[in-house]
């Protein structure tokens, strides 16, 4: 119930402000016995890690993590896992400007209003900055999942930045960690790269994007109706995530206009259980895996924090114009992406704990 | 941590299959003082009944509602309400055709592979029959609301039926509660009706829809970081709808498209408080309520229960078609209307106990 | 989080007042395929049904129970399982002299000033007429521990009536089911009953006990620290049965008069594992089950309604005395030892499914 | 759902090993507005730190908390506030012998045979230590209930070490603070004092006791039937410390003994409402606070770990004799008592914002 937590019986809950000493996630459940190390987590934080290439935030953050709980001779104990983010590079003096103003589009005024205390020297835990735990907790359920799922694969990417889509045929897994942009299709990466740097430097803007996370190899029978369904606990975990305001499993939103003839994924008997001619389901039937590729997406919006001027009020309710400065993603987009992944890991594994739980393992044979 | 449950303070949990002899919600955590009786939660389900007109399930259920606990001389006490609704008209016949074969698009495959046992009669927990339950859950819950925020209104609508979606500048709040397809737009609705009559009868087929909800009146403030902002459980409880598939927040997955400078809502002060210039945000930022309608859509799949020939396997593995007969909905977003509603109550109240257990009131005042 | 709930995976929430229609539980997580039927469940409500004998309430209560949902050909399905209770025979005319009084001792007067509204046409919610449905649910929690570790085995008895207690050196499992008491000490039992007679009758009084629960068989391993503890979880689930004012594990309050190295239960190899010289511990180490029997005990306190006369208020605050007629027990306490026994029951299974879900199997060998 | 978490609204979830390099706890769920700072938390942590006097381990820990998020500007913002304690002073090479064998009565055998890894430089998980993370969360549960209950107060003591308790009529609460023992009464004090000295040095052996924690000025109305209730968690709380094994509410295990008539509370009116002519209850019933004091009392076993040899088996299942050196407390209750404290405050401030939320304030009234 706690408001900073997520997951069942894999628990995690995070921690910690933009701008405060340090940030972090407490991880409960983890298995006993997993290969964990500050080396591993850290994989997985490097690829979120601001400052690498001009089309993010210029801020310069290590991200080191440092494991403080739950891990004994490289060796997860079954007891809560602390990793723990110390802030280093936080200029407060950038944010000068936004401690009497609300930036529209941004929590500075429902916080303010909720709360009535709001650290004003960056996003508080307002900022995508949090997202570094989340990844950091994903890191561990990887482990975990390496062990318990050795085929299971999960791959973010990008497909859509501002009125820009991937070309679907040019799709390329290889291409994905070869451009900044975790993009599978080069063409459209180069073209990203040219309107990126437009809205930036000439623009004074930024722009939503469309992240799509995969998980191959998923066993069947994953997810429990009616409310711990696979897809309920995916959609939330992704629109946990700052800035994101829509969530889409397998055909997501078009599935509107199908018939059921169209959507239904008819089923084959293939060498190793049942298969299917499609995908539309996004590899959930009734909140429960199918063994199909488990498809999510979900939309970011555009930072709010913009050179470009905008009206709005102060606390004293003034009206006002507004530029932030700071340091800000244009596309905070293309930084959700090890996110996305993040959290498809978080939630595929914590419903692996719960499978294991109630049922222990599938119980309905298909076959002769 | 129930599966079958949701909601922190208001919290539901319901049971019950298609085809068991009841079905129900229990209901935890409701203030108490709250006037509740059968005729008023009746009133509720009746808009979400089937049988009503030719463009729904045939199946006549009364859905009538007992109130078994919880309300003494009709108030609610505090206590847990349980809510059953008999099942009367289950003709099991119906359904002979699928003990064996799996419905392409159905959760009949993934139920047997994870439970091994499947209760054939229908679609047991899996049918969209568990909605009644949670129309009721949803009636306690606009009780509660009409107590505590007295200026909200919750409307639900559809806004697409295949590829035909509505005209916004035709929206009419009166026209909703004037046509079988709780239509906000009278032309698209006729449309729909001819549309849906030829897919059923002609095409043997069924499709899919997009609901929009909207909940005026809601108070500033509602909503908790990180893992219990408004939208997150919004968009959790509207995916664990039976055959939904995305679900979105304002300007949901559409904000990829957006700038920054086209996406703030700007501020400005009014007679009561901040307004804004539009609402990409619907009504949330940082998961929290601005004080805006909170605006949520999501889009239902169509029935996978149709008349037309698919292929598929029977428990043996054996290849063979299939054809449901039975008594289905040709556009199951239809009765999925008064179901978003009464998750939009669910969660609204949810959050207005948690605020008023964390903050009590909202402490940062703005204006001069 | 629900206030009317328990358990983690196996999850238990009972609704219901003693004078409402109906009261049970709503019991999620139970594993597929478990053999289960009313009649099963029916074994163990009769052994606490009121009226059986002249020692306790004379209510007349058929404590039959249906099972709503959640079993399919006699096997649970993995879905919510709703277990229901008629009430039949609540005479509310017994109650008028406690609609405008509070009873000492009784909950009646913290209902009030909290939720302003009480059901006074008995205990409401809080009456032990609310522990049928945790039998019921102990019911469904006997017959998955069969399956899952079919060596356990549950007893609980009365140890303590008044001030009488059982002699351990008379302890015989065979008595306890053969007098009124569950008394495992056949000459205390006889004690018992003419202590009983004269309190109910002449004194017209009632008193506290002492119910002891020993689950046998239990697999070491189950538990989980620092507050997942089997003991922990133990200590609440008795602690919520009515009446309930302490709690022990093993040797209990009585642990502060030992010394360590007397309080030390000395290990040894036998011939399956580990063995132990004494169960100071009460098979719990840590919070977690040493494969020991676990023994917990409570205290129950003695019924508040009773025929003498007792000082109190009215709701408008006046000084008046109190007789309580109706039908009360005079030891409450025993009919508390099914109670205490489903209590077990639940707790066990649902850490035995805790325990699957994290960890497998127990994954340290001791041995050569 | 959280194994290492507690509390439902105001949720504390602890983590850290006791010769990891840190430990502390992640508490969520605090009211925004409280004033916090490390030097408030550390009055707490002073009171319960090792190596003060001789009475304790001599273990030199400064116990330093750090506060790592959640509080800006000297205010808690709502947020989570992570609370980091470093472990300075762990000397691992006391701890070789336990490398392979189990002490009798301590967890080390259970966590081996669970989760077949162990922290084996000292208790890991299972050490005391682990309270250290509890007092820091108490300090801030006791910041929030000096702002939304002023009147409140929560004071510990010890009555009992081994076979010697107070004399209540020598009760002095001035008394508790000006010995070793928080005693109320100075005489036994001195008599534990001896005792304590004696068993060190010349028995090489420990001792239990047990607590009382006594919560003044506690308003009407917290709690919530059933599971929910005020002493169930409260139980669960002081259960989940190390080395409890028996938690009492009010007349504890002595009620068993107690017949109605004395056990009733006869209930009066009073200046300022209901008062009563004695607290059998211990300021409870019906799992609801009374406005009495709330007297919650748990029994302490002794440390297991002693210098005086005790049979015990290795890993390899041979028979072995173990001798605890390390630096241990001879009466582990000693230190018990600020963490006893400490829990009641978190549950008595997670009960007051569950109160806020559901009920919002007290709702029936009493008197003309």
């Amino acid at each position: 119930m706690s408001l900073n937590s997520f997951g069942h019986l894999f628990r995690v809950t995070t921690w910690g402000e933009s701008h405060g000493p340090a940030l972090g996630a407490t991880v409960d459940g983890c298995p006993p016995g997993v290969q964990i190390n500050a080396a591993l987590l850290q994989h997985w934080l490097d690829k979120r890690k601001p400052g690498q290439n001009r089309n993010t935030t210029q801020r310069k953050e290590a991200d080191a993590v440092e494991i403080l709980s739950g891990v004994f001779e490289g060796q997860s104990t079954g007891m809560p896992i602390q990793l723990m983010i110390r802030n280093t590079d936080h200029r407060s003096k950038d944010y000068g400007d936004i401690v009497e103003k609300f930036r529209p589009g941004h929590a500075d005024i429902t916080y303010w209003q909720k709360y009535g205390i709001r650290d004003y020297r960056g996003g508080g835990r307002a900022s995508a900055r949090e997202t570094a735990s989340r990844v950091a907790a994903g890191g561990v359920a990887r482990a975990a999942i390496a062990v318990l799922a050795p085929a299971a694969k999960i791959t973010g990417y990008m497909v859509q930045m501002g009125e820009k889509k991937i070309d679907r045929t040019r799709f390329d897994w290889a291409t994905i960690g070869q451009n900044d942009f975790w993009c599978p299709d080069a063409q459209m990466a180069a073209e990203w790269e040219d309107y990126l740097d437009w809205l930036r430097k000439d623009d004074h803007n930024s722009v939503g994007a469309i992240i799509e996370v995969v998980a191959r190899g998923v066993p069947a029978g994953l997810g429990a109706p009616i409310y711990g369904k696979l897809d309920t606990d995916l959609s939330a975990a992704m629109m946990s995530i700052n800035a994101v305001k829509g969530v889409e499993i397998g055909e997501g939103m078009a599935v509107a206009a199908l018939t059921g003839r169209d959507n239904a994924d008819e089923i084959f008997m293939g060498l190793d259980g049942p298969e299917f001619s499609s995908n539309h389901s996004g590899g959930v039937l009734g909140g429960i895996s199918t063994g199909q590729d488990v498809v999510v997406r979900f939309a970011v919006k555009p930072t709010s924090s913009i050179l470009s001027p905008r009206r709005t009020i102060t606390k004293a309710g003034e009206p006002v114009e507004i530029i932030t400065k700071g340091r800000h993603d244009p596309c905070v987009g293309i930084r959700a992406v090890p996110v996305g992944e993040a959290m498809m890991a978080c939630v595929l594994l914590d419903h692996m704990l719960l499978h294991r739980g109630q049922v222990g393992q599938n119980r309905g044979m298909i076959g002769p």
